[in-house]
């Protein structure tokens, strides 16, 4: 399936090495990454994917694909800005959050209103949202989303 | 100012009440109500606008004006379905939310991603999150807003 | 009614008293303009309007208020960049294009596609298209879209 | 390079041959089709490039990926209705148009206002248009993109 991999495009090394081990579990199993496209999270679960084979689809705010990281094989340009993220949460059939703040949450948001199963690393607490789950590890949170889609 | 009141579409009668107050206080004290239009939250921020001699901005998801709910004094539509909630959060100088779930929660990070302050009125716990304030009143939400937009 | 006005951003001066005189005669009729919010055409017809009492609104490409021309009485704000021409056409009950370029062409098509009346004025030759009629002078211009409305 | 093929959701059988061949002719040339993901032109150039053993993008309007036809390889929601529009003729370095009415004159306009170089097969006469070039053949369309992209 495809899933939704979130979070801030400036974060903290471990928070990179979080989102890379991400990507690469979920290209292990056969799922496609989809993302915002840019650096930080986004960029390291690509890179994490590629890296295990799989596949990336990157949905850009800008209107120029060249504003893609590297690990993108297919992106997608909207011109929308911040709209976009919208198209981010919509475009997986869960949602995996990690980090991140006001983008990630409007994200996290959407995929509650499109249904999906949402799981979150080391993200903001947001109280009882339908189809969210905190999450420890990569691991548990791929399950929590296979499970759930 | 222009403020966007944000809720929920359906909401029990105690979040209306609360609803039709923050609106009422927003007009009493000169600030335009901006929101999405529609029914619960959002007609009840506009009944209580109105209803103080204020004006109101509805933003729909749809393409038809005959959506929105009959306080509101301009509706715009914009055809975006889900993605039109970037635009609610943009539109105000500020940011209330009321109860609330997917929808509301992704507005709420809107606000944050466009630096508004955002008070939240019984709405989802959000952690830390740069501009948000949880307020017990509407006259507590409303001085937060004033004193940070 | 509402009538959007269309047009390049940037446009000779002749165009611009005609968009001047488009904007002026809708408000002498009691119509609100709707338009783009920016230069150009856009300013020439807010202009008019508030020359003879009218209101107008802008649809703005950015994030910023600020950018509206001062002829707007109601900026609203989109982020969407060139997506937002379809809700310029969308908030209208019927369009007016003045020259203009590929900008002017999307939101003659999107008219098309919302079912509007349509009247050009020294705008592109569009062939066939249902709703689209080329007009000589405002008052021809006027007149067509308040018979079709 | 990606080539946006655009045109009615609905055309008489020898615009679908056409539609056809122009997405043929594309994918053994080495391009992948864009378009807007549903019936008509859209899935007619898809059928085409698949039979060709090419790669198919869809933009769809809706919240849905079932709703592509069934010869897109990748199909991207947005729920933006027709604002996708933009993002159709964004997403390709060139447009190729093929009859169509009000929607396909706006991806003509979008093409233009992208700087796209757009050929037109038995669409609408859009006069003088930067970009635009009225061709008679799939083979004169496909040299004409590909010697201006």
């Amino acid at each position: 399936m495809r899933v939704s991999v979130i979070g801030g495009s400036t974060v903290p090394t471990p928070i990179e090495s979080l989102a890379e081990d991400v990507g690469r579990l979920l290209a292990q199993r056969g799922h496609t990454v989809v993302c915002g496209g840019l650096g930080g999270v986004m960029e390291a679960a690509c890179r994490g994917a590629k890296d295990a084979g799989g596949t990336t689809i990157g949905i850009l705010p800008g209107e120029d694909r060249d504003e893609a990281n590297e690990f993108v094989d297919l992106p997608i340009v909207t011109g929308l800005g911040h709209a976009r993220n919208a198209l981010v949460a919509m475009n997986g059939d869960a949602v995996i959050a990690i980090d991140g703040a006001g983008g990630t949450l409007s994200e996290i948001g959407y995929g509650s209103v499109f249904d999906r199963p949402i799981a979150g690393l080391k993200t903001q607490q947001v109280g009882a949202l339908d189809g969210f789950k905190s999450c420890e590890t990569p691991e548990e949170a791929v399950e929590f989303i296979e499970r759930e889609a």
